[in-house]
């Protein structure tokens, strides 16, 4: 399900992910457990598990510099549950996550054009430009 | 970066959104506010949005029956913007998620063995079951 | 700090609280790691050990009747910590959060006026009904 | 309900802002909306909001100097509604909010005792000293 890029890594689908998670539970058993407002609040459980490792650190810079190696494989591990709650509540919900974010993304562009080059010079980040960086305010 | 499966939707890799999300973060000059609490903070937000959609519905079916369909959109918007800041997350901290995920569900499947079929008779929903229902219980 | 009402719990204000709080953390010399963002993580944190008590119950009727006693003191505690960091990063940001609290009821009273009785007959739980039951929607 | 201290402001217990809240879903005819998981889901997306005012910014010093006035105001009411919906849950699961908490306060002394005055010089800020800075560290 994953195909090479030149001298690249795998990539990694959220179709395989999806296959591979129902897999897993069906295999367990665990099918009856996986309804979407039980996957929502487990995902929830695991953003707090993501929040944990930031909690005490104030501000982190760019590629988590001088984090210790366990470290940053623990965080690695706390991201993939979320991902993973994620891709199986998008599919206890019926939604395709990958369509959907692939939509999402399109959107955005519209929402929140580039800025022309001729803008530049006179374009500040004052103290509206806050409204201007999210990529997916909703409403 | 995707490839098409036999008859069926395109995939979508973790990649290609990463990379989609990485140019639209520099084509509008946002790198700068995409530091990992920040992005992570955004993504609480999201999964704040997400839950307000499941809030006052009471237990929700797989497949979320009956659901109209502006709020199945909506629904997938917010699944879409909680995986677009996780993508970006796990890239400003250095992070292959897709190669994470994977290697999460292989930790999970040595944490969580399949039950032998000869077992299954006397295994029961019983009052301990819900320690085994977790995909990735840390710690 | 508390009164005690007729016959009954003593009363716990949100100062008490914060208080004992702000001791705690001073007599521990703590008081360099309790920034906004540090406190507001942490409370994430905390509300996601909070969803982790629900999340694959199902749905729970109110009292949660059937819990073990160890789950209902498991519950509090998790209840409790989410408070206690709300109660420090409220502190941390110079917000009187009882006086906000008190505040926001009113705001709410007049957002959602009590509906007059002689309506009564003819509003319906219709698929409408779920704009008016929040406490406090924003925006 | 409240106590006036010497000269200061009225404090505010969470046995008012239970009762409140009460009484404002009775008249409203909202207690069948109150199911735990319903409010637990509502407070998560409040303090999704609340994340959000925070999430652009950076670090935030004590006192979020140089908010303007209406950002303020918007945060008070935004840990309002954490606070809300959490004496809200509170209540729906039979759990004494305030009694709770003052438990939990005498649980987290227990747990992490203050440092002897004699060992403060040789207690450093190193990379251990995170594991002693949580309130409420679980399990």
């Amino acid at each position: 399900m994953k195909k090479r890029e030149e001298g690249g890594e795998e990539e990694v689908s959220l179709q395989t992910l999806s296959k591979k998670m129902d897999d897993f539970a069906k295999a367990r058993d665990w099918e009856k457990y996986h309804s979407p407002r039980n996957l929502l609040l487990a995902m929830v459980g695991e953003v707090g598990e993501l929040s944990e490792i930031f909690q005490w650190k104030g501000e982190v810079a760019r590629g988590c510099p001088g984090w210790k190696e366990e470290e940053k494989v623990h965080l690695g591990e706390e991201l993939s549950d979320v991902l993973l709650y994620l891709v199986r509540l998008s599919d206890a919900c019926g939604v395709d996550l990958g369509k959907a974010a692939l939509r999402k993304i399109e959107l955005n562009a519209i929402k929140y054009p580039v800025p022309k080059k001729t803008d530049d010079h006179c374009v500040g980040d004052g103290e509206h430009s806050s409204s201007k960086i999210k990529f997916n305010e909703e409403h």
